[in-house]
């Protein structure tokens, strides 16, 4: 044995104080659960609406403590997570806000940001003070509550902040954080952001959605591995999904018309018995499809 | 210990004597692996176009042995299972035919069933000898070749028997013997089989490959597990699919319509903001999806 080796202990100051996580859920449990195991903040609190939630998570040792009022937050809290559903994370940020030291760094881990910067605008935009970054980590399950949340959810995945109107130190701390997690992290405007979700996120849940949805009863025995695994997404909980999709109706829209308009030449090519075109297309998404798996190794 | 309990031991007598396979890739190969293992044929013959393949499939414990010429297969052979791409089991069944047995059993593993019979329909017909029966295993994977074969592959899966105009005997020996490898069986006409399959196998594949197709480059990097599962059958290999999608084109054809339609039933909640017609989308897809988990388990 050599003695000389790094040690692997936890680092002596971790990068917050107080992490406050506003719903803790599948997400929100597994932000407190990495920065617990991972040493990123000293102690985690839980924030929601409903006590014996949060009662139980911490009996589960998911959070430390929990508060429901905000003037029970802790004075030394410098993390604000809101881990809400997408429709309720601007509510969350103006009901905690007041209560917060102004030097708190707030984030969130919303699918969309468009809609959220607008309904934030006066108080983290150019005008605003609150030290505001978009996050939007992309990992999750098709499981909710904190009974399914993993410190080990954000390895390896990609985590998108969103820079708009903010202080480059409020930046480099929040891409600090979610590397901390496990995360790599990729800047892109709000904007920028909904349209690359839109395609990548939320036209896959549409497609699996409307393609489970015509599945007929008497076929179901001859659905195979295909079936399942292309409509795989379509099981996650449809009520957070219509919030996410309405709050980027436009993108998604645009990406659904991209879908149909690709479906369309799948089917010109089939009527016209265009061998070759037809090739082509399948070809394109074999190649495109592989590069995914072969970027992820 | 008692010694009274049924003995797990191969039966006495296997259900075939000598099953020839024509085509030992993936399929092939796992139809061929499994017989063995289950002691479902005394002998299993390799056939194809490729001695080096064959001899290497023999050598890996796949096939007992192979032939190249019809004029080498055994006159024993009782079961022909075609294994070839669907453009081609036709030509295969036509080459093979007139060498074998006039009892031998023949069947195939193709995954559409109209044309094929449309294509044999002088022999295998209400006017031909041939006992033929279609079958289609809904088992597979994303890789070709022997190397990636299975014994296990069919276990616990459905496959497809097309009765029309045969003898029943032919029909329940073909029953047993996918039986015998692990599979359930369900009897469709071709053209029932064909149009359900079209839904539950073309369709996500097209609509797979469809998505990948169309995601540029640079999102890649914010593409998560939904985008993957939704669009990984698009992995297959292009050259096999597009014999299945035009050896269906009618059916396939409209199944995208359909999935047209109800993709447009989603732009159509979103433009007018009618969240309770999104909500109702989403679950029918929701609803449906983990109802086929609920059957699988």
């Amino acid at each position: 044995m050599k003695s000389d080796l790094p040690t692997l202990s936890a680092p002596a100051t971790p990068l917050f104080d107080t992490l406050l996580v506003y719903g803790v859920g599948l997400l929100g449990g597994s932000v407190a659960l990495a920065a617990k195991s991972r040493h990123v903040a000293r102690h985690i609190v839980g924030m929601g609406r409903h006590a014996e939630r949060l009662s139980a998570a911490q009996r589960a040792g998911v959070i430390d403590s929990y508060c429901i009022d905000p003037a029970q937050i802790p004075p030394q809290t410098d993390l604000f997570v809101a881990a809400a559903p997408v429709d309720r994370i601007a509510g969350v940020i103006r009901e905690v806000i007041p209560a917060l030291n102004p030097n708190c760094l707030v984030t969130d881990v919303g699918s969309t940001k468009v809609e959220l910067a607008a309904h934030l605008a006066d108080l983290t935009g150019e005008q605003g003070t609150i030290p505001f970054v978009g996050s939007h980590p992309i990992a999750g399950g098709d499981k909710a509550g904190f009974e399914h949340a993993s410190g080990d959810l954000f390895i390896g995945r990609t985590c998108v902040i969103c820079p708009d109107h903010v202080v480059e130190s409020a930046v480099l701390k929040t891409e600090q954080f979610w590397q901390a997690l496990g995360m790599q992290t990729v800047r892109m405007s709000a904007q920028e952001h909904d349209e690359a979700l839109a395609t990548t996120s939320h036209l896959p849940h549409v497609a699996a959605a409307a393609l489970a949805g015509i599945l007929p009863d008497e076929w179901q025995i001859v659905t195979g591995a295909g079936f399942r695994d292309t409509s795989r997404v379509a099981m996650g909980p449809s009520e957070l999904w219509v919030s996410i999709l309405e709050s980027n109706w436009e993108p998604v829209v645009q990406s659904l018309e991209r879908l149909q308009n690709q479906l369309g030449a799948f089917i010109q090519a089939l009527k016209t018995n265009d061998s070759q075109k037809l090739l082509e297309l399948l070809q394109a998404g074999e190649i495109r499809r592989k590069q995914l798996d072969i970027d992820e190794s």
